[in-house]
C-alpha cells in the first residue's frame, strides 16, 4: 500500500497547490470559517466516508475512514483558520479578504490533508483499522477548537493522533521531530492596580498606582529568574502597561496585561503560584487593591517519547526521495492547541520545513510577508502518509 | 490717607462682590481672556490713569497711577484667568461657561483690585510715588503671563512688588505671610523610552521598553529619597505611563510624563542633575534609547525677608477690625508665576484667608466645589491698601 | 543685675577656657563620665547651693540655685559626655583618652555653664525665682540621659528650660535661634530577613534572602519619596546590609540595620506606619520571614514659638558687644535629647557660632578634627546669662 | 574480547570496592592529592604501560596502553580529588582526613578505572589502537586539572574521549546519557561598588553604595528573565552582599560576589554581555564606581551527538545483566571540567546510577551524608569497557 499511496500523492501535487492557493485567497478568522468549512465538506461530497460537521465550539469537521479490516483508530489533524493580519507577501494568490491572512500555513495543512484523505479513502480496503481526519477550526484564538473537539467525545475511540506544522526552520524536504515537551504552554493575565489619585505635587495625599505597577514589574522578574527551575522555560511578558494620564495628576489606577509561557506543567505550577504571591505582595507593599484575571489556555504540548520514536523511525525508514532529511528539531516557544489532543491521546506533532527556495532569512509564521515553498505540501502528505502506513503495518505484525 | 482709604473700601464692599460674581459667571481660560480684559479696561475708562493693554504674551493690562509727588514705584498684581474645570459649587452665580471655572479665586483677586485701584486713583495726589496695577492674564498655564510681562520691560522701573492669594487655610479676617521660599518651583518632563518590539514568548529577540520604564520609575525615587537635602522639598511624580499595547506583544516604546516640584534653587539643581543622570543610566542599563523633554516653568517663589518683615509689620500695626489676625503661614507646595516678578523685583506675595463661614473642611483651590467667604474681598483690599499706605509713609520718613 | 553679671563673665573668660581644656583632655564616654561628674561636683563644693548627684540613669547632676525672692523656676542644661572618636585635631590640649574625644563641644557647654552658674550663685539674692543647672550625662548615646532625668521628677517644678549648642555654622559672636521643630527625631531598625539557603546553581530549590533584601531597599525608598509630605523632612538610611556569604551558596538570611529621621511627629507617624507595611509586603512578596526591631529614641526637638520669640528678643535687646549678631538659623538634621525636656517643659534650645577664626570650611561636630573658637565660651555664657536676666525681669514686671 | 573483559571485571568486583574504600578513607583536596597520585602510580608499577606523572598543573597521571595493532587513540578519564567537607555518612570506611571527604564519588571513579585499566592492559594485544587512561587531579576547584592537561598537549593525539560520573539519580544498574549540552558552564564575579560614605541623617552629602547595590540586584534579574533565550538555562546568584556597617553611617562601599551558570555558549555570551552592561548602567545610574572581577571557569559540557548516539547504541547492544537499563538523562545544572576535553576532542561523558539500595531520597553529591551503592563500580567498569570494545570493533569494520 505504501508505494501505491506515494505514487498517488505525487500525481496529485498540483491539486494540493491549487487547493492551498484557493484557501490562501479566501482566509477566514477563527470561529468564523464558514466558507472554508463548506469548501472542505464539499470536497468529501459523494465519497464513501462519514462526515460530521460543526463539531466542538465551531466549524470543526470529522471525517471517518473505516478500513477494510478491524484494528486501531488513529486521528490525523489539520487546522484551517487564518489570522487578523494584512497580507504583505508578494504572491499572485494574495488574500482577497482584507485584514485576514493565512500567515500560519493552515491553508497548506488543509490542502495536503484533503488530498491525502482522498487517497486513503481510495485505499481504505487495505487499511486494518480506522482513520479519523480532524479538520479543526480556530487554532489561533483561545480557547481554540481542539479542546472542545476533545470534550465532544468524537475522539474517545482514538488510539493515537498525529499532526504536522509547516515551519520555515528548514527547506521543504526536511522533516523534524521533538520528543517530550515540544511547545510551550500559555497563560494570560490582566491586572488592575487601584490606588488613590491626587495632585502631582502632593504624593502623600494620594497612593500612586504607577509606582505600585512599576515595582510589580520589577518584582515579577524574580519569578523567572529565581523561582523557576533554570532547566525549564518560563516567560512573563507585561505586554501592556496602561497608565496614560495627565503629567501632573497622580494616577489612581492602571491596568497591566500580559502573556505567560512555560515549558511543562511543573513550570506552570511554579509561575501560577508565584505570580499570585507577587500580586498579593504588591497589595501589601503599597496598600493598593489588585484585581487579577488569570487564565491558562493552551497547555504545554507533550509528544509521547515512544510514539515520537516510532514516527522518527517510520520517516527515516521510508527512504523517500522527497523527504531528504529527518532530524531532531529544538523545542519551540510558541503554543499550539494540538496540546489538548495529546493530553488525552498519545501522539506526535511534528514539523515540515517550508523555507522558500533561495531565501536565507525567511519570514516566520505570523509575519505579514510569510511565504512558503509549496513543495512542502507533497512532503507533508508523504510524511503523514508514511506514518499511517507504518502504523497499520505495525499493527499487522 | 490710610483712614480715608479704609473708609472708601468699606463703603464699596458690595461693589467688589458684584464685580467678583460677574467675573465668576464669565470665566475664561488662560490666554483666552479677551472679554475679561475688555471688562477690566472698560472699568478704567475715563479715569485719570495710563492703561496699557496686551502686555506680554496675552491680554495683560498695566494701569499706571502717578502720585502727586515723585517717589518710588511699586507694582500690585492681580491675575484674572480661570481653569478648565466644570463647576460643581452650588452658588447662584455659577459659571455660564461650560467646563471653565474660576476655581482658584482670580475673580476675587481682580474684583478687589479694581475697587482698590479706583480708590487709589481718587487719592493719588496724596501718594508720593507711582503705583502700577498689573492685571495679569494666564497664571494657570505655563509659560504663564508673568514671565512675559517682566520681559516686556514695563516693570523695569519698579522698586517693589506685592500681591495676594486667597486661600481657604483660614477664615476671612486672617492674613498670612511667609518669609523666604514660599511656593515650590516646577518642572515638566516627557520621557520616551525606545526598545525593540517582539513576540511575548521571545523576550530575548526584543528589548522590552515596559521593563526599562518600570525600573526607571523605581530608580528615580532615589533622587528624592537619597539625593535631596531632607530639609528641602522635592517631588517627582510620573503622572502618565503610556505603555498600552497587546498582551502578547513586547512593547517597543513607551512614554512617561511627569511633574517635578522643588522648594528652592538648590533643590532644583539637584533634581535637574540627578534626573538626567537616571535617564542616562537607564539607557546604559537596558540598552534602550531615551528621548527626554525637560522644561522648568515657574521657579520657587521667594519672598524677600526684609520686604516680608515690612509687610507683616504694616499689617500688624494697621489694627484694622477686618484683619483680625496676622500670622505666619507655612510654605505651600503649589507653584505660582508671581515668582517671576520676585526674581527681578524684591517683594512679597501674601495670603488672605477665605474659608466659607461655618465650613470646617473647605474645598481647596482647583476643586470643582471651591467656594469662598466674600468678606475676603474687603480684607484683601484693606490688606494691600494698608501695605501701600505704610510703604509710602515709610518713603516720606 | 545684667551689667554686673556680664562684667563678671568677661573677667572669667580665661577660667572658662581653662576648664574647657581640662575637660577636653579628659573626655569620657556616655554613661561612663565618672571623673567628669566628680570634677563638676567638686566645682560646687562649698558653694551655697543644693547639689543632687547620680540623677536619672547615670551621672547626672542637678544644682539648684534659690534666688532671694520667690518666683518661677527655670532649668539651664549643659551636657558633658564625649564620643568614641580618636582625635585628629592639632591642639595642645588633645585628648589623653585614646579613642575618646570631645568632638561635639560638650566640654565647652560644661565649661561656660560652671562659670555662669558660679556667677549666678553670687548674684542669687537679686534673682526672684529659682534656677536649676542641669549637668547632663550621656547625650550622645540612646536612650540618653535627658529622658531619665525628666522621668526622675526633679524637673517637675520647672516653668521653662533653656540650653545651647555650639556649632561651626557661624563665627563666635553669632547667636542663632529657630522656632518650632528645630532638630529631627530619630528611630532605629534592625530587620532580619529569613529565606532558605541552597546551591547557587539552583535558585528554585532555595528562597534567596539577598534578593528579598535588595527589593526591600528599593521599595522602602517610596516611603520618603511618595508617602511623606514633601514639606517635611524624612530619611531612611539602611546603614548596614549584612549579607556576606559564599559566592556560590544562596544566602538563607540577611540582616539590615538602619537609621530613620523625621522632622516632626506627623512625619514620624507616616514613616512608622509605612515602614512596617513595607516589611509585611516583602514577606508576602517573596515568602520570606521578617524579624523587625524598630525603636524610636530622640523625638523631634520643638522650640516653643513664644519662648523662642522671647529668647530672640532678649538676645537682640542685650546689645552686647560680644554678641555681634542674633539671627534665625535653619532647621538642623541631627537629633538631640534636649527634645525630651521640651516635650514636658516649654523652652528654647539655641545656637552659638564657634567657627575657628580664619577658617572657611570648618570641620563639623563629630569630625575627628572638630575644633572651636574659644571665644564662643564667653558668648555662650553671656547669651544664656542675658536670657536669664530678661526672664526674671519679665517676671518682675 | 568483550566477553573476556566482562568476565575479568566481574571477577575483580571486590578489588574495586577495596580500592574505593581505601581512597574514601584517605581523601585529599584538589591540587594536594600527593598520596592519592602515589597510590595510583604504584598500582601501575611493573605493568607494561607508559606512565607519565605530574601532568598539567598538578598531580595528573597519564597511562598509555598501546594495543597490539595500530588504530585510533581514545582517552578514558577518571578524576581523583576530594572536597573540603566533613563526612557525616555512617560508613565503616569513613574519611580519616578531618574536613575532607570523597563526597562526589571520585573515589569510585578511580577505583573502577584502575581495575578496568589493568584488564585492558592484559588484553591489549587484541586492541587495534591506543588507550590513554587520564587520572585527573583537581576537578573540584577551578581552574581545575582538565584545562591544563589539555594544554600540556599529551592528549593531542586523541580521536575521542569518554568518562562517566556516578549519580544517585537512579539505582546502580541504570546507565544514562544526554546528547548535546549536558552540564552547565560557570562564571564567577566579584563586584565592588564604591560610593561615598556619610552620616545617616544626610544622604545628600553622601552617595549610598547599599542603595546602588540593591538596585543592581534587582536590575540583574532581567538578564535571566528578559535577555536569555527562555529555552536555555541561565542563573545569576548573588551569593554574598557584604555591606555590613554601622546603622547610622551611610556605607561608602560594598562588595558582591556571585555564581553564574549557563547551558551553552550562546547563553554564556548573552550573560557575559548583559552583566557587564548592567554594571556600567549602575555606575551611570547612581554615579558610583564599580570594580568588577568576572571570570569564566568550566564551560558548558557538550556531548557530541554522534559519539553519544554511538555510546547509547553500544550500551544498549551490550545486553549485560548488570546494566539493566540504558536511558536518556536530563540535562544537569552543575558544572564539570570534563567540558575542557570536549572542547578539543569529540566525546561523551555519561552517567552511572548509584542510589543506595532501599533508599528513596538519597543524599546528592557534595552532601556530607553522600553514599553510594558499590555495585555501581562494576557497572561503571562494564559500561566503559563495553564502549571501548564497541569502539575498536567499529574501527575494525
Amino acid at each position: 500500500m505504501r508505494s501505491k499511496l506515494m505514487e498517488m500523492l505525487e500525481s496529485r501535487k498540483d491539486e494540493m497547490i491549487k487547493i492551498r492557493r484557493h484557501l490562501h485567497e479566501n482566509p477566514e478568522l477563527s470561529f468564523k470559517e464558514e466558507k472554508t468549512a463548506n469548501y472542505i465538506a464539499d470536497f468529501y461530497q459523494g465519497k464513501d466516508v462519514e462526515v460530521e460537521r460543526n463539531v466542538g465550539n465551531g466549524y470543526g469537521i470529522i471525517v471517518t475512514i473505516k478500513g477494510g479490516k478491524p484494528g486501531k483508530t488513529i486521528g490525523l489533524r489539520a487546522d484551517f483558520d487564518a489570522l487578523p493580519i494584512t497580507e504583505e507577501a508578494d504572491v499572485p494568490f494574495k488574500s482577497k479578504n482584507d485584514g485576514v491572512m493565512h500567515a500560519c500555513g493552515h491553508d497548506a495543512h488543509t490542502a495536503y490533508m484533503l488530498v491525502l484523505a482522498d487517497c486513503l479513502i481510495q485505499l481504505k480496503d487495505q487499511i486494518n483499522g480506522t482513520i479519523k481526519i480532524i479538520h479543526q477550526h480556530a487554532e489561533e484564538q483561545p480557547p481554540g477548537g481542539a479542546k472542545s473537539i476533545v470534550e465532544s467525545g468524537v475522539l474517545d475511540d482514538l488510539d493515537n493522533i498525529f499532526g504536522i506544522h509547516i515551519l520555515p526552520l528548514a527547506p521543504a524536504g526536511t522533516v523534524g521531530y521533538h520528543s517530550g515537551y515540544s511547545f510551550n504552554g500559555r497563560s494570560y493575565f490582566k491586572l488592575k492596580i487601584k490606588g488613590t489619585g491626587g495632585h502631582g505635587s502632593s504624593p502623600h495625599m494620594a497612593n500612586d498606582s504607577i509606582v505600585a505597577g512599576a515595582y510589580f514589574v520589577t518584582a515579577v522578574q524574580t519569578v523567572i529568574s529565581r523561582r523557576m527551575d533554570p532547566m525549564k522555560a518560563g516567560v512573563i511578558t507585561v505586554g501592556s502597561f496602561d497608565g496614560k494620564g495627565s503629567f501632573n495628576v497622580i494616577k489612581d489606577s492602571i491596568e497591566l496585561e500580559g502573556d505567560i509561557r512555560y515549558s511543562d506543567d511543573d513550570a506552570k505550577a511554579v509561575i501560577d503560584k508565584e505570580f499570585h504571591r507577587i500580586v498579593k505582595g504588591i497589595e501589601e507593599l503599597f496598600g493598593v487593591t489588585c484585581e487579577l484575571t488569570y487564565t491558562s489556555d493552551y497547555p504545554p504540548l507533550y509528544n509521547d517519547p515512544e510514539v515520537t520514536a516510532f514516527v522518527a523511525e517510520a520517516l527515516k525508514n521510508s527512504k523517500d526521495q522527497d523527504m531528504k532529511e529527518v532530524v531532531e528539531f529544538p523545542k519551540l516557544s510558541p503554543s499550539e492547541d494540538f496540546a489538548y489532543y495529546l493530553e488525552k491521546i498519545k501522539g506526535c506533532y511534528f514539523f515540515i520545513g517550508c523555507t522558500p527556495k533561495g531565501v536565507e532569512k525567511p519570514y516566520f509564521n505570523h509575519h505579514p510577508k510569510f511565504d512558503i515553498d509549496e513543495d512542502a505540501l507533497l512532503v507533508s502528505a508523504k510524511a503523514v502518509g508514511n506514518v499511517v502506513c507504518s502504523y497499520f503495518e505495525q499493527e499487522n505484525a
